[in-house]
């Protein structure tokens, strides 16, 4: 097989497949060849046939489906050129003007139709509660007197660290420390690793908690332009780091807000090795981690060797956002991350760290995710399914492996942060692209969430939206 | 009546009682004569007579019986005036050593055996938790899967409205923004109002936890000689802010830790006056203002007119350290406040909010305050009853009016801080008078807190280290 120059095997096979794909000679639900003859017809080691077929389920154009194997995906994926951008920057301080934290606030509820009523089926929640509920029974006295250590319960840590196994990463449990949230974890890992007036580098497309952090704690930032399927470029970054005095890169290297890109495995690797040559540090937003529809992503953290990867997680969006419980592994600076989390709130609270605890240990979490991550894909299809249906091919949109969200392009003519008061104003919260960006871009894209089932409120919402837009074209004022 | 210039009516009669106290005119259990009795025998107005009651109150020479009068008080106090030293610094920036980092998490426990049982008569900690699981039952799946707003839940911020009302304390409820707790509170309190470098002014003694704030935020501090006794005088912090750019200090000005300070009410008002004179920030850390044996003193934030108080409260020492809720009230920067909860955490917890809500609106805070802090002052009679009955004449020690803890001076050439980790080593575990300050004072100072029961293990605890400084005066390497 003839394959480019610095191109990994796998590289070049996926490349084949994918464009028998967008050829049409294999179609949506035509099962693949097995990885045995794959690897017989390509001359390949199996191990390369695999990471081929990851990283076309990471791109979402093939599922795995148990014991039978690979098959095409039912929905029908853009090719999304239009989605990545090529810049190149220069570090500045963030400027978030006022009305985005307002915006900021209501796009954490992650939802087009806050206000209406609730239809999923959450049958974990009323069984969190009640392993929460024992511990705050059986251990009310001791709890109210005594603070739980800064770095939070032992069993909690204990439970993460085998959590993470499942994922091909091994973490001490001294290398865990709780935090009240993901957005905490980052909040400490900044703090650690900077100095007001050092430069970070962070994705473009960014979760706006980043450039919100960046701002208090007086950071540059450089953008650095990224796939919308593939997430982060290794050597991308590697141009900007010969250029700029970066000191850490903040990244989601599964699933990441808002686009839902996944970074091949080998691309982390190559990134954790740039870390690692360049003495900066890597700071992993793997919040969305446990949220892959078909594979569970190896962390960032999986490649680190000398500590330069602090990874920050929570159960906010995996089980429930009122535990108020992520963690923080800070590397070489884990000592530092600790003392931070101690100077920021003292400690968490323990009986949910306690009931935590055993429902991870009696696999609860597990089981939760495994059925969740099944609904979330059928969401995402779900949301697809209405784009298209509203939209026709006036959008284009990422269609991710994992999350909870995907990221939509309108047409470039469109600002949709101006149309977010007169959106809200009928009930419908939309998360406007400019937010994602400390240099005003993608003025003309949405975050859609598809955490929530795709009810009648959400469908309407999609067309009031669609309506909305329409008005703006006839209306002799829009621009 | 004769009094000294720039003195307050109420100051020169309260001298006078304090005067016929010291030289037995009037003895423990003495009734002091009525107000009326008190205004018409010195030409006094009532509400003088009043002031120079409570001051003498706060002071603890004196106690409020209900539907009867003023009585001196049972336990007999030291004059203490070895306890107060006077000082001029510079400010610089704080360097707390790495060892202090984990005495200061031990320190939080509040406690000088830490794994003894619990005898201490508990019944709010099941009540509370019966409302808040009541909470989590009720709306598990909207809590799931919506954050809380960035300020917190309406309701519980009604109701700590409603609460400092009986402080005598005007709050509007958006004025007040949820935290995880007074650390977090102080945190975000010093990040919305300093920069990197900038001067505050801290109590000295000060709590640990601000030392640890400044050191991370890189604020230089300017430490305050305080009476252990009235604490912080405004007349000594004005002349600092003329010395130096003072942009905020911090302050706690109802029973203080370490030495249970309660600032006179004129005082505060000064010091309110002061800060808007000045245009400097107050932080008001009021952990311990619900903690009043007799009274309820008025938080500093009463006489704030324009904003330059910042509140900053929180449930876990009057209530449970396992809600992991406080507040601030940001004053004039309270938006700031609220982003900055935001970026640093997202939210708080909902159904903990809910819970806590219904609590209070039911009374049962008050309730509980009232049982309570009739237990604590008991605690601190026992505690101070043990004391001289350990070491004599050997020791002074404050004998405040409220809060958790007493302060010890120790003979001078004492150093606690040596004496911490051979003491961890019998199970005991002291808080040195080091960590208050930035300056390596208070080295023959101990922090010793009434928060339990005073049952035999901490009897005992107080015997070994009585032992302990025996053995130390009979070694020859003593130093």
């Amino acid at each position: 097989m003839v394959r480019a120059m610095n191109e990994y095997k796998y590289q070049s096979l996926a490349k084949r497949l994918i464009n028998k794909i967008e050829q049409g000679l294999l179609q949506s639900g035509d099962r693949l060849p097995s990885i045995r003859q794959l690897s017989s017809q390509y001359k390949l080691a199996k191990v390369s046939v695999q990471h081929a077929l990851h990283y076309l389920e990471a791109r979402g154009m093939v599922e795995a489906r148990p014991r039978s194997g690979y098959y095409v995906t039912a929905v029908i994926r853009q090719t999304q050129p239009k989605l990545d951008s090529k810049f190149e920057d220069k570090p500045g301080l963030v400027e978030v003007p006022n009305i985005f934290h307002q915006i900021m606030s209501k796009g954490a509820a992650f939802d087009l139709c806050p206000l209406a009523p609730l239809h999923d089926h959450m049958p974990h929640t009323q069984f969190l509660h009640r392993f929460i509920s024992r511990a705050q029974r059986q251990d009310s006295r001791r709890n109210a007197v005594y603070y739980s250590p800064p770095e939070g319960d032992l069993r909690l840590r204990k439970q993460i660290q085998n959590h993470y196994k499942t994922r091909n990463c091994a973490l001490h449990e001294d290398q865990v420390c709780i935090t009240s949230g993901c957005q905490n974890s980052l909040f400490i890992a900044l703090m650690a690793c900077c100095n007001p007036g050092d430069t970070i580098a962070i994705e473009s497309p960014a979760f706006y908690g980043v450039l919100q952090i960046a701002q208090q704690l007086r950071l540059k930032v450089i953008e650095v332009s990224c796939s919308a399927i593939t997430g982060l470029n290794a050597d991308d970054l590697e141009k900007i780091i010969a250029k700029w005095p970066v000191k850490a890169c903040v990244v989601t290297p599964s699933y990441a807000t808002p686009t839902g890109a996944c970074m091949p495995y080998h691309e982390k690797q190559k990134l954790a090795d740039l870390a690692e040559k360049h003495n900066i540090y890597l700071i992993e937003d793997d919040i969305y981690g446990d949220l892959g529809f078909t594979l569970l992503p190896e962390p960032l953290k999986r490649f680190d060797r000398r500590g330069n990867v602090i990874l920050c997680g929570s159960f906010s969006k995996s089980l429930s956002r009122d535990l108020r419980v992520g963690w923080i592994s800070g590397g070489s600076l884990h000592d530092k991350v600790i003392h931070l989390k101690l100077v920021n709130q003292l400690s968490c609270g323990q009986a949910v760290q306690t009931g935590l605890a055993s429902f991870l240990s009696e696999g609860h979490y597990r089981r939760h995710l495994n059925r969740y991550r099944q609904q979330l894909r059928q969401r995402r299809d779900n949301l697809v399914q209405a784009l298209v249906q509203t939209f026709g091919s006036e959008v284009s949109y990422t269609v991710p492996e994992g999350g909870l969200a995907l990221w939509v392009e309108l047409p470039p003519n469109l600002d949709t942060h101006k149309m977010y008061l007169p959106l809200l104003a009928k009930g419908i919260n939309i998360t406007p692209g400019v937010l994602f960006s400390s240099q005003r871009r993608y003025l003309n894209y949405l975050r859609l969430s598809f955490a929530h089932t795709l009810d009648k409120h959400r469908k309407n919402a999609l067309s009031t939206i669609k309506q909305h837009i329409d008005g703006l074209y006839m209306s002799p004022k829009s621009d």
